[in-house]
């Protein structure tokens, strides 16, 4: 099994401090070592760090903890290997591109009786049954909108309803985004905490660091960390419920899409 | 008018030296400052380092000097905007799946008449010249082979032919690879170099560098190193002829293909 680690914000913020936390997890304080992965999305923009390496002996690794990069929409990744090799092709997020703009995708679980369903747009180029459920996401989506995204309410439940179809395959846990919403669905495992103001310190789990948000944010910044498990051990995460999908702009879950 | 630096080998090669003259390039020994962007090939998988920063100012870069990747496919660019603002979404190269493979495409050059053609696959996200032309050649080749990747010499002549539509729009140097064949278009200004056994010593033009091959490789090596202008100052260096589209694999240009 893997972990997940996403941000979704209303102003460009780096994730270094939630990084080390989740980092440590690719090999020092957890067991996920078969490659990682981040995705950063800045404007139409997208930029995808990945290595088959550790997170935690990745020289990548260590420049994504050391170089701020300010993002609205991030999507991380620790793996390990069920489904395909330890190869680069296997590791997530995983990237294409749909009416116009780059989707990122990373999952947690398994998707053992996934049957791979070849489509018209989207092929899989690695071996993972997460990248075959990428594709047949993408692909249904294009399906019922050939031309343009359409306004959420039309794309939710449509993307809510291929989650479902994918999620009696395994343990579907995922984020997706493409630098407008973010997507978070969990059928087993997924959290998330919201930061704003008044801001506060908090503190890692997985490392002894403290950060003191109220110092490095503005009152009206909000932050949405959305995880496999807690990263800090003094703040109150809200488990997301089994068969959820949630969607996230600006910081905060939409509720209306939320039941 | 931006740079290309490509390298295509018999077996995985880092390109450090290489890259430590041509990130000179940006914004200390020459202008191209708005961007940067390398991608590496390993195995089926395909990573991409963009920034928008000056490559020599990119903490990214410095990165990519000093954590020596092994590919048999690179695809560097640095960019001078002309078509579209300085943004990530803007920089070379460019990735897109096509028959279950990453394909990677870098320009050098504009095409001022080029016109937007629609396809049915491929759209562009950012607002280059380069990434429409990108477009516009996966969609030819996906709808002359709609399934699998065809041999070389079935795909060799439709490659070549919307090339040459293309370029009638413009300077259209470009390199492009799916990782097992690599493409260099010339229409203006392009060049390659073989390095094989015996291997000699190197000089870089922009730094004052020298790497002695013979420390670093075995006699079977084969290492193809293709640039906007030669990297070094004490080799023979290949001008591409304006408008031949050469393939090489393993080191080396085919030359059936480069009449």
């Amino acid at each position: 099994m893997c972990q997940l680690l996403g941000m979704n914000c209303n102003v460009p913020t780096d994730i270094c401090f939630s990084f080390e936390g989740f980092a440590a997890r690719g090999g020092k304080t957890d067991e996920h070592r078969d490659g990682w992965g981040i995705a950063f999305f800045e404007g139409l923009g997208c930029r995808i760090f990945l290595d088959e390496k550790p997170a935690i002996a990745s020289p990548v690794a260590e420049l994504v903890q050391r170089y701020p990069i300010k993002s609205k929409h991030v999507i991380a990744h620790i793996r390990k290997a069920t489904h395909g090799g330890i190869a680069l092709e296997n590791c997530h997020p995983f990237q294409r591109e749909l009416w116009g703009r780059y989707w990122a995708f990373a999952h947690n679980g398994n998707l053992d009786n996934l049957v791979y369903e070849p489509g018209t747009y989207y092929r899989p180029v690695g071996q993972t049954d997460s990248e075959q459920a990428f594709c047949r996401i993408l692909e249904t989506l294009r399906q019922h909108f050939p031309l343009e995204k359409p306004p959420l309410d039309q794309l939710y439940p449509v993307l809510n309803s291929i989650t479902q179809v994918l999620a009696t395959a395994g343990i579907f846990n995922y984020l997706l985004s493409d630098g407008e919403h973010f997507f978070a669905h969990c059928t087993t495992k997924l959290c998330y905490i919201v930061r704003r103001s008044p801001f506060a310190a908090a503190h890692l789990i997985d490392e002894d660091v403290t950060v003191d948000f109220q110092e490095l944010t503005c009152p009206s910044d909000r932050v949405a960390i959305i995880a496999t498990t807690p990263l800090t051990d003094n703040e109150i995460w809200t488990m997301i419920s089994p068969g959820e999908l949630l969607v996230f702009q600006d910081g905060i879950p939409l509720m209306q899409y939320s039941e």
